[in-house]
């Protein structure tokens, strides 16, 4: 389908509380296990969401918004999450990114895009220009790609224990590993 | 990990809350959309969770018990949710799922199992021998595979509306598909 702001903002105010149902007071074999050496867990999936909340999508939106092409957006930090995890619980995060979400999507609202706003551009540091529209299905399927990775994460906890199932279960052979943003 | 019974159940009392948080009044362009012909919608995955739910896991638990490896399980039909969405919308799939899990936890409590009765044997139809905790195991990785099969498909309907961004988002990548179980 093609991109559609209602549809982008129905999921990402979706998401918090489908992590929060999943992963909260879930025992800690689940959430802080990993893939292998330099792979998150869901525990550090989840402090990259608050970070991508932080600093990725309302403030490339302004950029957008304040320079057009004319300047690109700051390069993601793929290790900024690290700071946010830092002696906190699963809990503590789940409560930061609903309370970052719903602030970011205040924000949205209050920059009171019009359809024509949509098509504005601006400049990503690696791929040149991107659109507006880009950017907010950008958010959408990041938290849809970052869904995914948990399930596999904890999916992975499980790969032993499953036997000869392991051949059906599709989450098993999943290669599709995301990039920075 | 090793298998953990109290682990696995943390995660499938957890499944019906998380799939509701997201999926529930979700715009029909989300959980409608699929992955092209002959793939599955949100919708279809939800009604295919039902369809395990009445005859997969209690099911074959009680016949890992009541009669070893000298039987094998009723082949799973991939078809069979088919019956279960008929007419129905998301929401009532999301309550029946949560009705039947709800259920099915406590007959899996009320069977008692032991932990020496996680080596009890049965056999599959296709792979031959397996044991309970494999089969219990499998019944919360196969919650996972559909999580993660859900955000893929979901994420599909955005694939072009991302514009660019589609290369770094692994959830497009993916070819992690299930067989059936």
């Amino acid at each position: 389908m093609e991109h559609n702001l209602p549809h982008t903002i129905a999921l990402l105010s979706r998401t918090p509380a489908a992590l929060g149902a999943l992963l909260r007071d879930l025992p800690e074999g689940w959430t802080l296990g990993n893939e292998g050496e330099n792979t998150w867990s869901a525990f550090d999936v989840v402090g990259h969401l608050i970070h991508a909340e932080q600093t990725e999508w309302i403030p490339r939106a302004k950029m957008v918004l304040q320079f057009g092409e004319t300047r690109a957006f700051e390069s993601f930090d793929r290790g900024g999450h690290e700071r946010e995890i830092q002696g906190r619980s699963m809990g503590q995060l789940l409560d930061e990114f609903a309370r970052l979400r719903s602030e970011n999507l205040g924000e949205l609202s209050a920059l009171n895009l019009r359809q024509e706003d949509l098509d504005l551009r601006g400049r990503h540091p690696a791929f040149g220009v991107v659109t507006m529209s880009q950017l907010l299905a950008t958010w959408a399927a990041h938290d849809l790609t970052h869904l995914h990775q948990i399930s596999r994460i904890m999916a992975n906890q499980y790969r032993e224990a499953v036997g000869p199932w392991s051949a059906y279960l599709g989450v098993l052979q999943c290669a599709g590993h995301s990039a920075p943003q």
